[in-house]
């Protein structure tokens, strides 16, 4: 496996791990592996590239994506962007095989962004389909129709296979590019979790939106046929108060819709889905999240509510990361870490990921909620409840790799390198699931990290084993 | 003075304190203070208390209070609320001793709170009044014009004597009624800084938003003359999403204005106002904080705008306390205090006040902020450049006070009571100040706690010390 790197500090790490005595079992030793990438920090691509190409025909539809409709997978939401005038809001779909044609009307909306002002974007939730079935659906009219299609997933149940594939921090460089291809050329990909920060636009002046409608229209070729859960960023937050923009999400959340009041939620930016065997919930890093805030008081009555014997893999998606070990926005995630890790803990969540860094890495599992002031006690241990932690915002944006990192290795820190990639995490049954990460500089079959999950909550006396260790 | 109770147990902090050679110079053992009060928890006072009472007439003026309405002080929001018809958003003001009479129009609103429906309620923000100065106002027309008064502050320098009046968490309980009394029979008190909670309103069925009506008019006997400076605590939520109130802080965002925009700040619930020698930065516990937000840029770019030189008082109030060693809500600021403390260090704010905990707590100067998880230093220290964080959430609302502490006092506790009260902080010029807490029990003069404050920024080499100690 892909392993190759071994720091030569790792032989401090073990000495360390034995004074200590903090880490049981599966800790032998962090891997900081440095593939040696060329000095290419990415540009973004020109907006008369191919991949942000229009598509022929007066006011055609563009930037189509989908994503979870309902709570339970027999909804889609799709939407997208006509430029010269709302045209049409209607979704025809059919199932495979079949002779029958739906339509669903959906809305159109349009905001302003100092200078900026939308197109029509357009949300149309599909309502009531049948698991496991692929579906074709055509949106715009006449000669601009544009048919896609998707499938949807297998009903809720614990030993359902599905594999989700995990991308952050994507931006629209000629690296996104290619982790975006990466991500199509590996198969087993059947939506995405997307960590956060889309496309960047706020990297230009005044906040380019121009830079959300190209970015809408290089990721159709995969979320147009797939959903993407969405994730809220830093980089949606948009907040421009000199030029009158202080409403902070104000294009993220008026182009990407999701199903938040399904799960009882008041704000787009917090939610959960349920998606075959696993419960996706979604958290927002730059929202309110103190004791009695709405997201608080939402996350804490729906973690009780995840019932494991019908969705056994309980995943939290949030950009900033809990656990970090490179320099550039170390401890960022501590004011969410004391808020909410313990809960995880209690709730025996699997996974965590997240993006913002942007590197890639993984932890063990780990806990660091003993602390009480006073006791002294603020040293992350293993532990057997604990999320394993990972961070994967190395999607490829224009703000380039990371490459500093705490020396030496954390011992919670399991696996770790500055390189573009994706991940997918692959569920194989209520037990056991299999997570690899892909670099780009990789073919799609070679994973440079990967680890058996055994799920907390079926199989939680043993650990979860890195698989090439 | 008054601190009569000392704590058995201060025997073994002394000694703990030797141990760990953790507190330096002013440490010589927290007081914990119990005062036995009787099993009294206090009840909402009647609506149809004479607290309550309504003016006299057709829609006259009621709930009148006043508020700081620009940056330097001299302006002025003055707020009231006509029951029956919108009448007029007109103050007429003029100076003592001056023949000339001024007016301002102010702005009217309402609100909806699910079957409640808001009186109208008017804001009208009077500018460029002289300081130092007595002025009348007058609310309301014909038989029932309502007459005021107020006295602005001195222009802003920095050795300009000024006292702040201390109250939170009042609620409109008969203790409440005695909160007000006794800081109205303390004559120091110019300006009051609220920590939060203010009607308890939420308390009741469906929040029921008369209690917001009957708090203003409880009040007003001293508000209507005095601003006071108001910040957000957890009771002005008011979150009430299964009856369609999804919109946080949406009644006290209406009630009270608060000249946010003048500190460059995008939301009413967090801003600074300049007022004598004093620069009061007011934070919100329930809003985003994180980095990136609103709130958290606001802030970062706001410390460095303190003057010293002109006003040498950093003050920072926020609901929830960063430090409090009471055990309900215990630690609930931690995620708070790991985003911000490092701040108000590096800017030397002088004191942090703050609400939320139903007791009384004054701390040592200490800060917490050489962890970075992997180092073990999370143990508060004496830090001469840290504030002195103060929680006087002990207004009287219908909760009761807390008597439960951890046991035995930190060290980096200083003192601590649940009795009711108010405090003051008085302003000698740059180099000192005079706070004290009053206790209801006690006559005004009485001052159950005290502290004289040698300010970080003037007078850095000397710790601030307990003027009974």
């Amino acid at each position: 496996m892909g392993v190759n790197w071994v720091r030569a500090g790792s032989v401090y790490i073990l000495l360390l791990g034995l004074i200590l005595g903090a880490f049981l079992g599966s800790c032998n030793g962090g891997v900081s592996s440095r593939y040696a990438r060329g000095n290419d920090i990415s540009a973004d691509m020109p907006l008369d590239s191919d991949v942000f190409a229009l598509p022929v025909g007066y006011n055609a539809p563009q930037q189509v994506h989908i994503t979870q409709g309902d709570h339970e997978g027999r909804g889609v939401i799709v939407s997208w962007v006509t430029p010269e005038e709302p045209g049409s809001n209607e979704v025809v779909y059919w199932a495979e095989n079949s002779e029958t044609k739906y339509s669903s009307l959906g809305t159109v909306v349009t905001y302003k962004y100092y200078n900026y002002s939308s197109p029509y974007i357009h949300h149309c939730t599909i309502t009531n389909l049948e698991f496991d079935t692929k579906y074709f659906y055509e949106i715009g009219t006449g000669d601009v129709t544009r048919q896609f299609w998707f499938t949807t997933p297998p009903a809720v149940g614990p030993d359902v296979p599905y594999t989700f594939g995990l991308i952050g921090d994507l931006g629209q460089t000629f690296d996104s590019n290619r982790t975006l291809a990466h991500y199509e050329s590996n198969p087993k990909g059947q939506a995405v979790l997307f960590v956060g920060d889309l496309s960047y636009a706020d990297a230009y002046p005044l906040h380019d939106n121009n830079r959300w409608d190209s970015w809408a229209r290089f990721v159709e070729r995969s979320v147009a046929y797939q959903p993407w859960i969405w994730s809220a960023g830093n980089h949606e937050i948009d907040f421009l108060p000199e030029y009158g923009e202080g409403e902070p999400f104000k294009p993220y959340t008026h182009r990407y819709y999701v199903p938040y009041e399904a799960s009882g939620s008041t704000s787009p930016l917090w939610y959960s889905i349920k998606r075959a065997s696993a419960y996706i919930i979604v958290m927002s890093s730059y929202s309110a999240y103190g004791m009695y805030t709405p997201q608080y008081k939402w996350l804490i009555s729906e973690l009780p509510k995840v019932n494991r014997t019908e969705t056994p893999w309980l995943i939290v998606v949030m950009h900033c990361p809990l656990y970090s070990t490179y320099t550039h926005h170390y401890m960022e995630g501590e004011t969410m870490r004391v808020m909410f890790e313990k809960y995880f803990v209690q709730y025996k969540v699997d996974v965590v990921f997240s993006g913002h860094v942007h590197a890639y890495e993984r932890t063990e599992r780990i806990s660091n909620i003993a602390y009480n002031i006073e006791n002294g006690l603020c040293t992350p241990k293993y532990d057997g409840s604990a999320p394993v932690y990972i961070t994967i915002g190395d999607g490829g944006n224009q703000e380039g790799l990371l490459y500093e990192m705490v020396d030496p290795q954390p011992l919670y820190s399991a696996f770790r390198e500055p390189s573009y990639g994706h991940a997918t995490f692959e569920i194989k049954n209520r037990t056991h699931a299999y997570y690899a990460w892909h670099r780009n500089q990789d073919g799609y079959a070679v994973e440079a990290d990967s680890l058996w999950f055994h799920n907390l909550y079926w199989n939680s006396t043993q650990i979860s084993s890195t698989a090439s260790m």
